[in-house]
């Protein structure tokens, strides 16, 4: 089974589709269309053979995708704030009042990483009002906590050990993990919103994987919330090749030796010889957008104002406006 | 006795000897003049005494100034830091190999509170690099993390809790806290630097102060390290005024009752009385200087060098411009 | 006369009352209370004694003031931007299709100097497309320019040089230009917004001023654009030593001497005297709020999106959103 | 002849060399290996034909490459500092007193794009002292003003117009000129900077070449600074389908007839085939590295005091470091 470049579960089955033509086994894949042009594709792996195909544990996989957010309109993001706060809510465990700690992994000083950092910025943080008045519930406000573990390459310390030791000191119920991904297409970097209950791997995004952040090593349920902000430097090349060969094929039909060796080798092989040839290029080559240092401002805003309503029982999208941006 | 409001020891000392003519009992202080006009200030504070009248726990409170520091050349820089890191030195454990976690408190958001932040940027982490290679010591390097806990009032959790949750996973020897501080001068602010044993409160220097951060809290020994970055309105105030009634005096010698009543007026009610006149500017009023963005950036790199040459055994200042900066 | 230390005309003006409890002669004011409790007042000098009285060019000073701007919701924003946006369309010239150019002046690293600079980056900026079609005039658009001249003490040159050249090279019909100042209240650092038609001082918010930029220097009308962001410290203390010896009066009604001395006391000298005393607080101190980083942000989006909207005839609040933020 | 995307003109000169293993007629070239191993190479195009295969104006190219400066040391840095001005001062005029104005190109908020800015930040800035106190020369420091003109995107202003209008008013002698630019190798970003006299295209690097800024425009001579931040998407693809070529080629050399087809498409014509493939990538698509926040950081700082070195008489290193950093 080849292996695939991406943190975008809705990629590695469109992958899956075009080589073998036909739906991932293992695997339930819904749609829905919503206002605004919002499409919500939501890949369930619903057994282990579809996790082996997937790459990925079981669980759900749940993607929003806006083609407008690239340049969007106040009403388009705040159509997206809401798709993703229902997609959330219906993630959210039946409890009545949930203590959450949301986390924003990454580093602050990168900028296509410091997505989680901006979102913990624009958090509606009660969880101190609610010790400070000694209140367990209320109507309108969950507790909420959030903070920013900053990257092992900083603290010197696992991301997930850090956050172990703040779930322990702060004993919430559920810890909502924002990250930056990598995608296979620059279209998606910040068009698509990915959210998983299945954890996630602090630093995948820019190509530092770590110990993975889920349920079974902090003891609570996990959500993962990601947007591509950078492509895969070797995906790129390798999509890009697939094209100029392809491109070339219909120049010189006769040619049809190479190509099928080409068409022949595994992606996986392929994949390989790219990554060694870009090796000059670094280990720390980043492809990513002109304008990423507004889109990481703007995409935090849109994901925050979701998080915001999501768990906030009492509170919508007009109240967010109105006490936090 | 009469409540001073400042982050600094020395200036606690230096009200006391205005207005009693002398040294404050059960508190000892050493002077040493060194190089590039850097004045060293050791207040220790020896019994309940002292304690009481300092208003500061027992232990010992290290003043490195230069005046210089406002406008400095690389030397100056580079001399601070050396003499900074031979008094941590001094106050480091025997231990041959420290594991050492730097924790900077306070806010990356409010330019005068973010200079802990600043400061975790520039230090040589390690503690990842003695794990990966399964190390517990080496003749250059000691083991150090670092990390930002942020602030209550945007993560929601007492900071103490988070550093607390940090230190059970990560298991250091010693935390090193630093923090920006409030001045009752403005010509301290970016030129001075305070050492303490005595553990810190996190975000006293911008008037939020939280729970202790001490060896009794953490379990292990906390040197905190702070930097005076604002100066309190009400104390600046209080200060002027002492000075305008002093220069009227001289004008007018027969209103004498007046300036009794104000020489007798007990600083603690007099500052009470400014602190509610102050109330309209609102409890967010922060006086600092201009230069307060480029301040923030170039003390932290003072003190990230002091740190670093002082924690790792076989580096020096230049290493540490060769590596780090 | 007394010389009042603010950037503010409506502040002038309040203090002349105060003072002499009439309105000042040779100024005309007008008050209008708007959706949303916004306050419009507009002062107009209309002849030579009102313009010495003010200490300011004879034309005319629009505030617009919202209280809830401090804590403000989405709602009040776009209606500030509103009120904003239809004030500024009354100043300029009648003409169809006016060219204009943006001036933001200030310096981006001093945060609370930085307003300017930041309601440039949110501009609606259109002459090169003008330029790029080879069009003079658009039914929805007008054209417009924008840029940020820096400061006097980091360029080198005189601001007011600098946009003359920008205004030779590129012709408009009319500057607006933008800049921080100084509020004698706390309470008014980021709830003011006052409009001038009499041009402006670059940098006199934060106590640098320069030639002033105005119809005369230019050869085009100026519309300047100025918000609060700091209070001039010798004005707070000097508020506060009023207020001191106000509450300390009424504790010992005898010492009238002293009370009589100080009240008789011309406020210029007092105000010197004051100033003085500052002197060791360096020229260099400011007083602001310790959210103004944020309320910089805030306060630029509004303005830039009532400018883009004034400016633009077939653009409303909703197509700001869309397009630019 | 082939056209070359990049904007090193050392790199336009190893691609012909490669190509037809000779050096460019027309053209000079020398190299001097300095301390520390930085490299100088100094490509001068003297006549038509040189120009004409360089797609260069006649003048001279000078490069300052250290690999080192990936992973610099203060020492390193200073070295190149050192050289760079040397390299400069050779390329001032004669004159005595010479009144420069050290224009930084680009965009503040993209970080690939704002080294100009940055540089800008840092450069001893003298003109309005010069000014003030009614001097033309002195024997330490020479007249220097310094700007960020911004982007045509987001003024509406052609760049060269901008710094037109500036230079009529500010009447210097010589305009340096800073850019991001555009290499062809990762290991180029960062570690090489090229000073020429031929002028520069404003945004060139980034992909917006705009029109040319050079004596002929100006009036004055222009002398650029540029250093490369980003790799050409399209470059870097095509350098790796050529290495990824060779290494087939090796596995199946039967298949002869597809490399000759290869071998033999124009450069010209594989990289228009390519940018085509590219283009669903989008416009904006940079090829960066990771640490790009903290490289503008610190070569900025490089070329700075490079620049302040070479331009005030009576300075050196140590002097910079002393006032400035």
């Amino acid at each position: 089974m080849f292996q695939v470049r991406t943190d975008l579960a809705v990629e590695t089955r469109e992958l899956y589709k075009e080589n073998k033509q036909q739906e991932i086994p293992g695997v339930e894949v819904e749609k829905d269309q919503m206002e605004n042009e919002i499409e919500v594709t939501r890949v369930k792996i619903i057994d282990e053979q579809g996790s082996q195909l997937m790459g990925r544990a079981k669980g759900s996989y749940i993607t929003v995708e806006a083609r407008g957010l690239k340049n969007a309109d106040a009403d388009l993001k705040d159509s997206v704030s809401k798709v993703l706060a229902k997609e959330l809510a219906r993630l959210l465990p039946g409890k009545k009042s949930i203590n959450s700690l949301v986390v924003g992994l990454g580093n602050w000083n990168v900028t296509p990483d410091a997505l989680g950092p901006h979102v913990i910025s624009k958090i509606l943080v009660t969880r101190h009002l609610f010790k400070m008045y000694n209140k367990t519930e209320d109507s309108t406000m969950s507790s909420v906590s959030a903070f920013s573990p900053g990257v092992m390459g900083t603290t010197g310390i696992e991301t997930s050990d850090i956050i172990k030791g703040v779930v322990e000191k702060s004993k919430p119920d559920l810890v909502l993990a924002i990250d930056a991904l990598a995608s296979r297409k620059m279209e998606r970097v910040s068009t698509t919103i990915q959210i998983s209950t299945t954890g996630i791997s602090p630093g995948s995004g820019v190509g530092n994987s770590r110990k993975q952040l889920d349920e079974k090593t902090l003891g609570i349920p996990v959500v993962a919330i990601g947007v591509p902000t950078v492509v895969d430097a070797a995906t790129m090349t390798n999509d890009t090749i697939g094209m100029v060969v392809k491109a070339l094929k219909s120049h010189s039909e006769k040619d049809s030796q190479f190509f099928k060796l080409l068409d022949n080798m595994k992606e996986e092989e392929k994949y390989e010889l790219i990554k060694e040839v870009l090796e000059p290029y670094g280990a720390n080559v980043i492809v990513t957008t002109k304008g990423i240092d507004k889109i990481i401002t703007d995409i935090s805003q849109i994901i925050a104002n979701g998080i915001n309503i999501a768990l906030h029982p009492g509170i919508d999208l007009k109240d967010v406006n109105r006490y936090l941006n």
